[in-house]
């Protein structure tokens, strides 16, 4: 009898958890949304919690060499903040579970924590638990976050409505594109150690890329707004690729225009001088977690004047598809490309 | 200027737990027990959140040699409900989050999740969430548990008084013994791959250290009693080291008798064809996954005939310290061994 073997590769990262969730049966009347959402959601009778889970392993999602660890621990807590801000929830709690090899001092761990606590300290999160192991190679952390709502106030990705304004915080492109310095400037030094890198003038895209910011502010200022987003999940594997996750899940279409969409400007040149097409890098490019959201048309002139917020397109029935009109005015379909882990 | 440098070893887990947690600040009103219990302790406004996450690490907490997929994927669950079981909380959710490398197929993953959902079906709780990434090397499971209890049935290390009675469930060692046959075995393939390892024979000890259980039965029973253990804790660093934690959470003593300790036949049996002290075996062996409590003296009637719950001892006040008396009458100070995983 000849066991079948099949790649992960072969099914992709959505493939192997869309495998995973079909055998999934909820039995607990507290579990309001399982796998499928930012977060799941848990109803213990008082407000609701959301939950949400990230595993960081050094050598796929991190490089030391050029990495801080103050910087990792910042953006290990970050990334679990942003998946609660995409939930329209309050982040409350964090453990993180950490495995260390013995090439890190006890100085090395503290230099981690105080980025972790650094984090703590800005998104008002307590750190209330975890679990410290050793490992035999490579530095491995487990960050899981915890965050409370109303149930009025969460907001899940498959509340898009046709005709509701697609929108999107900050700028994007920008922590793809520092990766690709980071690296570039690894190999220089690797080829020559005597160079030092110039990072200085790429402060913003490094930046990004080494420490993002959980866009809990936005959260903060929709609240005050009174604005509840019909739908919102944070940009962890690239525009392009969240679009689709949103117009699945609310079964609806979407189109969106090049000319809205934002870039800065050092993300913008960076990307031309690594002959990387800046368009690409905004669709394409992962890690930036900024929010995207659609909101309802009626909420349009509440949130008009945000300096931060930019309204890139619109909502369409799930049978006008999915397209980015570009700056000549041609409909270009979206494609689905998202991080490749596997 | 040089850096300092202090090894992980020299300070050991719990030191490294106390260094992280001693700058740990409490901010949000929803924190009601941070680091320092089997699971943190959240209010939401209804019933209470209990969490806690565990880290399993290939080469170090498990031998893909010898450890069957399935009985990994439950383990990994059963560990994380134990803790929730110790809180005296009912779990209700876990998140799984897994690192893989390209050596393990999709049927392996498969595999391990049908564990995991034997596991969720045992245990009656809902698989909500979690994350897949690759690896470079080996297998990293991370498991979040959440579970749910009233206020006051909620059950912490800190709570027990002098007088109480000490007791724990089932049997004590196994796992330990079980792991000393499973290397043992191992050893003798690695020297010549036509032995075949015979493990019938100690089904009971490499059982309990693949696929420990849990020990919800004992939760669920208890509350069919009426009885709220005035402290408790779930036995997986050792049964001596777990009476270090209740005492020093508590601010008492304990006296505990050998005579009284549970060990299986075979535990002892196996225990002595390997040269080792049973006793030793059920005092510092680990990852039991039994469970560890005090009770007030006005319940021991409710729980006296129970064929599966031990009465090991009492607590003393603190300055009586921490005695085993051996069966010739003899009492030797406890010794918190505990695992040693750095």
């Amino acid at each position: 009898m000849s066991e079948k073997r099949t790649e992960i590769s072969e099914l992709g990262e959505f493939g192997l958890i869309d495998q995973i969730s079909k055998n999934v049966l909820l039995k607990n009347s507290s579990t309001l949304k399982g796998i499928g959402d930012d977060a799941a959601v848990l109803d213990s009778g008082g407000q609701l919690t959301v939950v949400s889970t990230d595993l960081l392993l050094e050598g796929v999602h991190f490089d030391l060499s050029y990495t801080p660890l103050p910087h990792l621990g910042f953006k290990a807590v970050a990334v679990n903040v942003s998946d609660i801000a995409a939930m329209n929830a309050i982040p409350t709690q964090i453990t993180v579970s950490l495995a260390l090899s013995n090439r890190f001092s006890v100085e090395a761990v503290e230099a981690l924590y105080q980025g972790i606590r650094a984090a703590c300290d800005q998104y008002g999160v307590d750190l209330v638990g975890g679990d410290t192991t050793s490992s035999r190679s490579g530095l491995v952390i487990s960050v899981t976050a915890l965050g409370l709502a109303k149930k009025e106030q969460l907001c899940y990705r498959s509340g898009a409505k046709v005709n509701d304004i697609l929108c999107v915080t900050g700028d994007l492109g920008a922590a793809l594109v520092g990766l690709q310095i980071l690296e570039r400037e690894k190999q220089v030094f690797l080829s020559n150690p005597n160079m030092k890198p110039d990072l200085e003038r790429y402060a913003v895209v490094t930046g990004r890329q080494l420490r993002p910011d959980a866009r809990m502010d936005i959260i903060h200022e929709l609240r005050e707004l009174n604005v509840v987003p019909s739908s919102m999940m944070d940009i962890s594997d690239g525009l392009s690729s969240e679009i689709f996750h949103i117009c699945k899940a609310s079964g609806v279409g979407a189109t969106i225009y090049e000319d809205k969409l934002p870039i800065d400007k050092q993300t913008f040149d960076t990307a031309v001088e690594l002959n990387l097409d800046p368009i690409t890098c905004v669709m394409n490019g992962g890690e930036d977690y900024e929010l995207l959201f659609t909101i309802d048309q009626k909420d349009f002139s509440k949130l008009e004047k945000h300096p931060d917020i930019h309204f890139i397109g619109h909502i369409t029935k799930a049978e006008e598809g999915k397209y980015l009109v570009t700056k000549s005015g041609t409909a270009v379909a979206l494609k689905a490309q998202g991080w490749i882990h596997f």
